[in-house]
């Protein structure tokens, strides 16, 4: 019997496993349409604490969908991001806040919005349709939403978002303070987290123009213990570059509270375009980056601009 | 001062002028934000029917854009579709309900649905905002959905769309009947039709695995009396295959009452591709292809399945 299959993004990070579990409720509850929310690789030490603190279930990792499977994606649409062996004709509806980058073969259901998270979307969902929010529900939305926009820091985060989380806390009642506090020490805890890892659980290969362009990130309260291991993250950066084949590979830590980064220069190709585009100083492989924290709106148009020229 | 420019494809059908007009006034009552209609092409026969029948204005044709104006494309993504001139990166929104064939630099707002036509999901749009839908409005949102169905008969209709209408004409009360039969005659109607609009009023190219491949097609409630200059017909299609270096050019009449098509099929290649693709017997050069009427959901997928191959 054909499934409907709900999936974040590989390398998840903390909204992308929790759009899922809530878009699941959605398609479930409020559409009463049977579906199931996965996931498309490790859970993070930030979601692994969400999920047990809400005493929510880790989704299942995805493996292979039948071939009548529907498949909605949620917080991704890029094929590099997608799960090994997905094939495009399943997909039937895609909920995200990223740039497009897709072709269908049909016309599917499309939810997109530059919006600080896709978790703040589908509250949106939600509240449109008028449905019942549970206090569950709404604590797992309002942490996708803080999560990734940095607890409404990020230079993505909009006004919308400020509202969802007011009338999302209004059921959930969280002490949002102290909430935020105990999911960043998780996020930054490299606990259990090897260097391979700390390069790949947020890590996103683009093309820009004709170039394949890797970025890691890291987002942390405490730089300093990852740039302890600077020496060791370099190599591992380098080879990844080069297993991957790819044109240029950054690192980026970012420094959640005091909203910066550190970005990562492995090569002198990496260092060179670094300077055109952001103009900073490099020191010991490493550029600065004051007020710099969003991958997405701050480091990968910029970068895509210089390597479209 | 930028302003928000509201536009539907280039030879443009009735869904994407009405769309353009109807967002326009969601934009600008509704979500308050001052906004523009415009049209990226001659209107046709049916639209101008429309537009005379309830008095509205006919959109300004688009010209050239300013650098911060942000633009709205309704009922189409694809960059063959836009109007010349257009900056992908001055898109904030797309309101479609084709396949998605876009790439962009930044996240956008982004409403699809496999839905019978874009007017159907601005009707929506209204509805879910519990929006006012003045009697014009709903006139106009009525007459794009009938006219992109083709009154509800298309493949791509939906129960939703059948739910639209109703929901409409509760408020527009039209005779539908009698109103689809004055369209249709006014869609089918030939005059001041050069040959050469006939084959591009509705024309579409389209890339199909690594072929080009252009398909006109022609709305008729009589098929004879465009079947009765098929020789000129042929011959521009030849013309315009060979100008705009194709690879396949089919010219599809569909007849919106009977739905069916005959498929013009002007040389050897796209001869064996539609014997390949849609087994039918070719008699003087078109094969007739019972119960097809849908260019997005019985030609093109099927024609791209084969060259993608």
């Amino acid at each position: 019997m054909s499934k409907i299959v709900i999936v974040g993004h590989k390398n998840p990070d903390t909204d992308s496993i929790i759009s899922a579990i809530c878009a699941q409720e959605f398609f479930t509850k409020v559409l009463g349409k049977e579906s199931k929310a996965y996931r498309a690789g490790g859970i993070n030490n930030e979601t692994k604490f969400i999920l047990e603190k809400f005493g929510v279930e880790t989704p299942e990792l995805i493996s292979t969908i039948a071939e009548d499977d529907s498949v909605v994606l949620v917080d991704h649409n890029e094929t590099s991001q997608v799960f090994d062996g997905l094939n495009y004709a399943n997909v039937d509806c895609i909920i995200d806040h990223h740039k497009l980058s897709i072709n269908t073969e049909k016309p599917i259901v499309c939810r997109m919005e530059p919006i600080g998270s896709t978790s703040s979307l589908i509250a949106k969902m939600f509240f449109e349709k008028n449905a019942e929010v549970s206090e569950s529900l709404a604590s797992l939305l309002l942490a996708g939403i803080l999560s990734d926009t940095l607890n409404l820091m990020s230079p993505t985060t909009t006004e919308e978002d400020k509202e969802l989380v007011a009338k999302l806390n209004a059921i959930a009642k969280l002490d949002i303070e102290e909430f935020v506090g105990e999911m960043f020490k998780a996020k930054s805890s490299l606990e259990g987290i090897s260097i391979d890892e700390l390069i790949s659980l947020d890590y996103k290969v683009f093309e820009m123009g004709a170039h394949k362009v890797g970025i890691a990130s890291w987002e942390t309260t405490g730089p300093e213990s990852v740039n302890a291991k600077k020496a060791e993250i370099m190599q591992a950066l380098v080879a990844k570059k080069s297993s991957e084949n790819l044109e240029h590979m950054f690192f980026m830590v970012v420094d959640i509270l005091k909203q910066n980064c550190q970005l990562y220069l492995i090569g002198e190709q990496e260092k060179e375009l670094a300077e055109k585009v952001f103009g900073g100083v490099i020191e010991d492989g490493m550029m600065f980056l004051p007020g710099v924290a969003s991958r997405k709106k701050q480091i990968v148009p910029q970068l895509t601009e210089e390597l479209s020229k």
